[in-house]
């Protein structure tokens, strides 16, 4: 089905049967346009600027965004001046956050979200715009104004390509993906294009994601199928802890397919399972581009109680992560960071089982194969299970590991 | 008045007048005795186990240890079966944390408590155990109790050395001190030895500390100073943001002087003051030692409310860590540090001020002199800080820089 690597590459992410990974060039569902440009804020003739248009009167959206108690301009823009419901625009710009730039840089957001507006022939209500970059520094509109006359001559069907580079700040590599999904009423296609590599925590994306497709959705379907989503992915990863002020989902909907996906059918959940194994399989590319990853974890815990702070202590404990990084069958770090997270009067037994392998019980060291166990952690993927006691609660994070590489990108750089 | 290097090298803790530092190698204060020996549990014949003793039946003492809800065997052994008023001898090794070991565990510390105190002809529940190293392997007592035999021919005056040096880890240098404190009824002596490089969260110690005076103190008084004292200095660092399983600081009195510190005296403001310096500087001697760690932040954070929060997410963020490792004015990390802690719909506006520049008022970039930030945060200590809003609330964190060697340290051993 493609000519590139495949998609679905994690065995934490099957893919569903009615749904084929049409290749990374496969290009935009039906009535979406994209393009990528330099706009002179990187320099050097870095791709910089992303413009992605809908060219359907009758798109629907939806969108998440940052949890942050400083969020940044664009976030601000888009959550007080948007129609979140009826988008057919996107600006997305790296190498300036536009975050922490007050006044002024609400100022640039909006002149920026005018210009794309004015170029589209949209409402401006119907234009998000969303940065990546260094924080404190405001956006420079007139560069972006200018690099929105070049983008948009050049909007093109396979433009996502473009649009995925110019998005990027430290990522390794560009994050999208075309898919066909299978419904009962007919065929529709879902794409993607995704940044991200640091600044990641688990309470949300800390990232940028823009999906499409050519399904007809209702605007409470779209926020509904995307709310869902986004918590079962961007929102259960980690690789530093870092909340972004950034961060930003969004799901357009053109409907030049046809095809509804009506409220409570069938075709919901099977569109549902669709955009939860893409949200979900861009997710964890993100982690495995954690500003030098080596490895991916996956801890779960379950317990009566506390299993969500437990899970993001182990996930973001660097004593941990290096574990993780060095394939060190470390298990006494996992121990020590859920003692740290419950810390109080009460001790907690706790079981730990790496790989399938119980390493501990009942808060003690049990006899285990080391030699099994040191090749177990020695892979990409490695899956840590914690039991608690009592029952009934579960959950789940991806993380990263922690590197050289993140200390030389994150102490060398302004990022 | 020391022959080596000066104590109180930071600038954060200025010596009070009436303490003078004596020299890293000037012995233990009358009535203290401490050897360190090689007894085979880290092999090779490195020290890896610690004894000291106080030879007056009158000592009295105080302890704190860790809050983890998963605390390793010693720290269980001292809390439930000490005299923690009346310790009069110390057994503590490295080289295995004796932590996540169950009831074997147990056993294991009792034993070498019982040992210890044979050997030192004291009451069991006067001897305090302590353990630093590797989670999850239980400790060899028939080594330890033979490592016993021989620190016990060897105690000495002057055995402060050889004692520090067995319960380091991934120390890079022994943190000892020992310091004259001149009171209103005479002269009294304070010495300390601690470790801890890694695994250390603001929450408290997460390190073993141990401190003898020969002044007269009861157990109330010595109880009190010590709950202080280790509120202002371990209990405010943090290398890595990880709890210990392991944490303890102890504190004996052999009362040898003569001199006694009465409660409510101004005599015991003057030794609270020289304990305080001297538990301080200890702190930031960990933190300087923090696993490769190049500088020592300082975060301050003042407002009506969340600064604990605030701090701690600042010191443990690894965005700002890696910044001050370069040397990078990258002062955006902090917001977003801020932002992430305060997480919520409220946009709480912060100032910004680091080394006395302010960089970020009211949530918005001011204008600063950038060569100026830029070799002001390439020092050894650098101070960050932030007022949020309202008033009343104020506390500080010190935390060190996040280096390759930390990762180097982490990833490629087992520690």
């Amino acid at each position: 089905m493609s000519a590139d690597a495949a998609f679905f590459v994690s065995r934490w992410v099957p893919a569903p049967a009615h749904v084929s990974d049409l290749g990374r060039d496969a290009g935009l569902p039906a009535g979406f346009r994209a393009a990528g440009v330099a706009s002179g804020l990187k320099g050097d003739g870095v791709l910089d600027l992303g413009l992605l248009v809908c060219d359907s009167s009758a798109t629907t959206s939806a969108a998440r965004f940052a949890a942050s108690a400083a969020l940044a301009a664009p976030v601000l823009v888009c959550r007080e001046r948007c129609r979140l419901d009826a988008l057919r625009v996107v600006v997305a710009n790296s190498g300036c956050a536009n975050a922490a730039t007050g006044r002024r840089g609400l100022d640039e957001a909006a002149r920026t979200q005018g210009a794309a507006a004015a170029a589209a022939g949209v409402d401006p209500a119907q234009v998000a715009v969303a940065s990546t970059g260094v924080i404190g520094v405001l956006l420079d509109g007139t560069k972006v104004v200018g690099g929105l006359r070049d983008a948009a001559a050049e909007l093109r069907a396979d433009g996502d390509r473009d649009f995925a580079r110019a998005i990027m700040t430290t990522d390794a590599f560009d994050k999208r993906a075309a898919l066909r999904v299978e419904l009962e009423g007919g065929t529709v296609h879902l794409s993607a294009q995704a940044k991200g590599a640091g600044m990641m925590s688990p309470r949300f994306a800390t990232m940028l994601c823009f999906v499409q497709t050519d399904a007809v959705l209702a605007p409470e379907t779209a926020d509904l199928l995307l709310g869902v989503c986004v918590k079962r992915s961007f929102d259960r990863i980690s690789v530093d802890g870092q909340l972004s002020t950034n961060d930003t989902a969004l799901l357009m909907a053109s409907g030049a397919s046809g095809v509804t996906v009506a409220p409570e059918s069938s075709d919901e959940v099977r569109f549902g399972e669709a955009l939860d194994a893409l949200l979900r399989q861009l997710a964890l590319l993100i982690v495995g581009d954690g500003e030098g990853a080596r490895r991916v974890g996956r801890v779960v815990v379950r317990g009566g109680e506390r299993v969500e702070l437990v899970a993001r202590a182990v996930a973001d404990s660097p004593l941990v992560k290096t574990a993780l990084h060095g394939g060190d069958p470390n298990w006494g770090r996992i121990v020590q960071a859920v003692g740290g997270a419950l810390a109080g009067p009460e001790q907690v037994p706790m079981d730990v089982t790496i790989e399938g392998m119980q390493v501990c019980s009942a808060g003690t060291a049990v006899a285990f194969d080391e030699v099994e166990l040191a090749r177990a952690v020695d892979r990409p993927e490695v899956e840590y299970e914690i039991a608690l006691p009592g029952e009934g609660a579960e959950t789940e994070v991806f993380f990263s590991d922690l590197s050289h590489r993140y200390v030389t990108i994150n102490a060398d750089y302004t990022t």
